[in-house]
């Protein structure tokens, strides 16, 4: 899908909601486990009762994996589906990828290339620890989407993300001090448009740091920010679009535990949307503010 | 698999020598398409004809989830094999996971419990870019192994875990230069000295760059390293023990192209054992050089 495309879905279903698919099979309503494949059946129950709401999907991998080539056959089934709603979506494989060239090749060929039993997903995360030939094999499908993990909303991206690389040097005589500032998530972006651009790159910002997106946006003023961590997450809706919203929108914010599990009921489909319904008016309000629709 | 017991294998089978199952499908002999599952055909007849000269196995998830559920399928009956050799092999997920804690326990759940659909490997390669809560996780199962990307054998190593980061600043009237130097990959090693030890963390060292094996042996003198790149890569073996082998060895050596790609025909397990035999015997005149054996 086109960053065209992306834009106008925002614009028609006046949302920039993705909904992840964490669907730990623990967790789905027990009424599901009789059908052949619960996961599918709950997945697209849940796609079927907000996709007017949610301009993407996000499958997680490992909610799949963990249940061996059964698993996989839900991701099969869950995407099949999802693309036979004619771009009408945009689909993530949550799946945090990188490795050297040639592994990540093949990576790459799974989730994005279009020929069975290929994925044909319309992104994928990737991890960037590895560097340029861990991340530019996902770069090679035209019209899919590299999302780069950049700043992430849990605790440990203060382990080697966001810390500062600094180091300070104090002369009294002198009454100097120096500072030398350098963050490893600023890095990553700064480096990342070596490898690609606007239209193929988007990046993976925590939304629980909010104010963080103003130093996103210094370096990245028109890429696509995915944002996890708004709900389960403690993430702010107002303040991730105030510091991160762009004149296309720009971002895609995602809510998966609060939305899918709303409910662990019969009615589970019904509160899922209804979880989706207030997080897709906020959107709207927030599109017509900032003057976008 | 306990580190005393992993030192058994060593000292036992004169070797620290892992087999990486790369097992791309295009690759391998075309005589195997006519099995049911051609993978996990090659992989046995690999097995079969290097188990005495192989301490460990290293499947690289890529090759198999590449083919959707029926790759999945191959792995699962690959590690069932590995298993029923009944710890006469360590056993390693290539599979670079990691992400926010809630996912990660997932991950660890699917490549480390015992119980199926579960896939019981000994260890698995986790990145380290999330942080605490992301690696954590795979650090919970008694007897099994996180191996942390620290310095990997690919270009793009350069990116981020290599460079030094750095400041400097010259006050000519003092005549002073201040240099400030910190490199990512200590940065991480460092680190995991909070989330585990020598017991139940490995770190994944690239041979490509067998001198700097002495920088991570200052930070970590006891772990053991598993080591990619020797051979396909341009890895030295005799480099790789000069700088990073210790008195319990803490080395285990991957060779995946090399090995099991050695030939492409009939003898493709024959060429393959001929190959494992050659850095077996480099091994075991290294481990008798260095007094282990």
């Amino acid at each position: 899908m086109t960053r065209k495309n992306l834009f106008n879905l925002i614009k028609k279903k006046k949302s920039f909601l993705c909904i992840g698919l964490d669907s730990d099979i623990s967790k789905i309503p027990k009424h599901l486990l009789s059908f052949k494949d619960p996961v599918f059946e709950f997945n697209k129950q849940i796609i079927d009762s907000t996709k007017d709401l949610a301009i993407a999907y996000k499958p997680n991998l490992a909610f799949y994996e963990s249940r061996g080539s059964k698993g996989w056959l839900s991701l099969e089934k869950t995407i099949d589906y999802l693309k036979s709603l004619e771009n009408q979506v945009f689909t993530i494989a949550d799946a945090k990828r990188g490795d050297i060239g040639n592994t990540s090749k093949q990576y790459a060929k799974t989730f994005l290339a279009s020929e069975k039993p290929s994925l044909n997903f319309d992104a994928i995360t990737v991890a960037p620890y590895m560097g340029q030939d861990s991340v530019t094999p996902f770069l090679s499908y035209d019209g899919k989407w590299v999302i780069l993990l950049v700043l992430t909303s849990n605790k440990g991206s203060e382990d080697f993300q966001n810390p500062l690389s600094s180091g300070s040097a104090t002369f009294e005589k002198l009454g100097i001090k120096t500072l030398f500032r350098k963050r490893l998530f600023e890095q990553v972006m700064i480096k990342s448009y070596e490898w690609g651009n606007e239209d193929n790159l988007m990046f993976v910002i925590g939304a629980t740091k909010a104010e963080m997106l103003q130093k996103v946006r210094n370096i990245a003023p028109y890429h696509f920010l995915l944002i996890p961590g708004v709900g389960a997450q403690g993430g702010n809706l107002e303040d991730v679009a105030k510091y991160g919203i762009n004149s296309q929108c720009g971002l895609i914010v995602n809510s998966s535990r609060g939305i899918i599990f709303a409910s662990g009921g019969n009615d589970f489909a019904e509160k899922a949307r209804e979880q989706a319904l207030i997080l897709q008016k906020q959107m709207s309000d927030i599109l017509v503010k900032y003057n976008i629709i």
